[in-house]
């Protein structure tokens, strides 16, 4: 691992340059983990900013603002003097030349890479369904959501024939993990609570949430007391749960359920599964069927000790489990790859990734959640508490922590929506 | 005026229809008014929310969210209990019939209609310069110049040839009016305090804004002495200000002025001249050059007492002067047009509208700013804080004006921008 062959930049008497692809939680903390490093560091990222992604379903449910939870990747990192960030888009890797190519051809040359791309929506082999169920991922698909969201209610409000009037108030969520779940909490809130004031025509006590689970249980991934008790609370708020329902059929209009069912709705929101950014198939090696790469205990692909792989790219097992595809994943990987270099430009040798789970937590609407700190388990308005704290807590910069804060104590004691914009333009960025 | 046989609800033993296209300032106005009026209201809007204008270019120059100057109209009027709101784009009125026709054939029939759709940018016969040197009338439109004020510096910190990074770094805004102006005077306070610590290989002094105005003065509506005081503002700033400088070509890439000189930029920003909605032409009277209807003193249409047009949509004269195209003209002309219709129900005989000026206020970059009370002229620091309380007191809705204030003593303290978002979604609409 430490071949001198590796090493260029040794004969050259230059700084390693070190490339990191992808500003989100794995991109971030591997670059934060460099700051000191005695490196020429470049970030490069589609776009100019850094997402927080575990409260976009609260851009598309249009309780915040994009301002709110996104803050410009070269601000976050504008300490950090050994660190260019460009605002590129990466097109593929060449890990024999190393080289990375990015959008207009421009090819930019590395000593050390880590790939930190994350995921897109997958569609299990229906591709074509992605325009009438979107998935929530990126800013911009959070402000097409609540375009959705909101144009629903406006539709319904126009709408003179009641089957049509109740398939624009039908909200169905496919997927019941932490996404799913959370938008399924929401929805009911802003229908019987948030726009009943504002509208004329339409009787809200019908807006109907249908979440969609294809699984036994909604939040798998939590232990099944938990997993039951957000059953019941979504149940509470109205949300008509149905686990077991595999989605056939998606068309503009209707879903259709495996038991034959078909649900009239215009409102269909992609939750369910994810695949890796394809990225990945172009490092030249396997990938599995979701397209994560398989990554060495030091998160390096294997035969290219230069080349690290973080967060919903990579697939890695410690301690016999598997690393789940959350964001402390990420950013325990991405900062544990820059380690890695570090240790390799100290001449010491590199560390096993360890995952370090420090409790898992979701909310379910206002004011409840579940959250699992192994053996300790929490439910309700506690659990709930412990959620915007730790939110809060990570939220990046202060300036958003405390706008966040603030939009949520006024939907809080307001039970209103902040964020209620939609607009015609489209052809305007995210906003 | 008060024929009874332009009264058929009165023998229909019905409320009389009012319909008010469009949620602007006069719409908006408009329609509060009417709150106690014993009418049928509907308020039509192709978007969901009324926009406060005056700080759209805050948007642009990514000082503000697009939430922050935006309120849903619903929401706005939602104690109206004789008010619908619709979010429908109209497409046509038929004066003759009494019906306005929206998109999808939709038609709505009125007994008395007021038309407040606003205007939109003129080009001066030049409409293919519109994707070149796009304007900022709608959120929309503020949204796509963030994203092309900020891409263009992160263009210029990819570009490695000279000439090109200093296109990149020319900012060209087209037209001295108060939208020009005010993005004249933003720009170089981003170039030089709020990016220079996020970039690494810009020079951040070579970022040039030139301002084109075509007339002899920059603000021409404001008596010489105050737009000369703008002049020397912008000039301190840094901006290079040009007078009697007419646009005769707009290129990608670069601007050609009457002069003969060409001026390479990426960035121009058009502020010169309005045209009104082209739902004033469908009215089936004459309109001006520019497409207002030309309106008796109660703000109706000559021969149709049933039908207003008020805002940047009409024009005319008051106590000898034209009433200008401002916000405040519109709101004036907008709740004067709704108290003729109470004057009508009434029995009442309908009053001719006057303007009545208050103030004309315009900010130049931080802390400067002009004000014409009249007889009293104030500029500085102490018109700038004028400026300040006004916006601050019109802005819709509380919740806006505490985000608002927040943010602008947040820019101003730390030079920083809290909204600085780009994102690559072409489809998404504004956020």
């Amino acid at each position: 691992m430490t071949d001198p062959a590796l090493k260029p930049w040794m004969s050259e008497h230059r700084r390693p340059r070190v490339v990191i692809i992808g500003g989100g939680f794995g991109g971030l903390y591997a670059a934060r983990a460099l700051k000191r490093a005695d490196v020429e560091l470049t970030v490069l990222d589609r776009t100019n900013h850094h997402l927080f992604q575990p409260l976009l379903y609260q851009v598309a449910t249009a309780t915040l603002a994009p301002t709110d939870i996104t803050a410009p990747i070269r601000w976050l990192l504008r300490r950090q003097r050994n660190t260019t960030v460009l605002m590129l888009e990466v097109e593929r890797v060449d890990p024999a030349r190393r080289v990375v190519t990015t959008e207009n051809g421009r090819e930019i040359p590395y000593d050390y890479l880590i790939v930190a791309a994350g995921a897109r929506h997958s569609y299990f082999g229906h591709p074509e369904w992605e325009t009438i169920a979107p998935g929530l991922k990126s800013i911009d698909d959070a402000i097409r959501l609540r375009q959705r969201i909101l144009g629903a209610f406006e539709r319904a409000e126009l709408e003179d024939d009641p089957a049509e009037r109740a398939a624009w108030l039908t909200f169905v969520i496919v997927g019941g993990g932490p996404t799913g779940t959370e938008l399924a909490g929401m929805i009911p809130t802003i229908a019987t609570h948030s726009l009943p004031r504002d509208f004329r025509r339409i009787a809200h006590e019908t807006a109907r949430v249908i979440l969609l689970e294809g699984g036994p249980t909604v939040l798998p991934s939590y232990p099944s007391a938990l997993s039951e008790h957000a059953r019941l609370d979504l149940m509470n708020l109205g949300v008509d749960v149905r686990t077991g329902a595999l989605v056939t059929r998606v068309e503009r209009g209707l879903v259709q359920v495996d038991d034959g069912e078909t649900i009239r709705s215009n409102t269909v929101i992609w939750a369910a599964g994810n695949a890796a950014s394809p990225l990945g198939r172009s490092l030249g090696v396997a990938v599995d069927r979701v397209g994560r790469v398989p990554v060495s205990p030091d998160l390096s692909v294997p035969g290219h000790p230069e080349l690290f792989v973080v967060g919903d790219m990579a697939t890695i097992s410690t301690k016999g489990k598997p690393v789940p595809g959350v964001a402390p994943a990420a950013m325990q990987m991405g900062a544990h790859a820059a380690r890695n270099i570090r240790r390799d430009l100290e001449q010491r040798p590199r560390a096993p990734f360890v995952y370090r789970n420090k409790g898992d937590l979701a909310t379910i609407g206002r004011h409840r959640a579940i959250a699992d700190f192994g053996r300790l388990q929490v439910t309700g308005g506690l659990a709930w508490w412990f959620w915007l704290l730790v939110h809060i807590m990570y939220l990046a910069g202060f300036r958003n922590r405390l706008s966040v804060l603030m939009e949520w104590a006024y939907s809080y004691f307001t039970y209103d929506r902040g964020a209620r914009l939609i607009t015609r333009g489209e052809k305007a960025g995210g906003g």
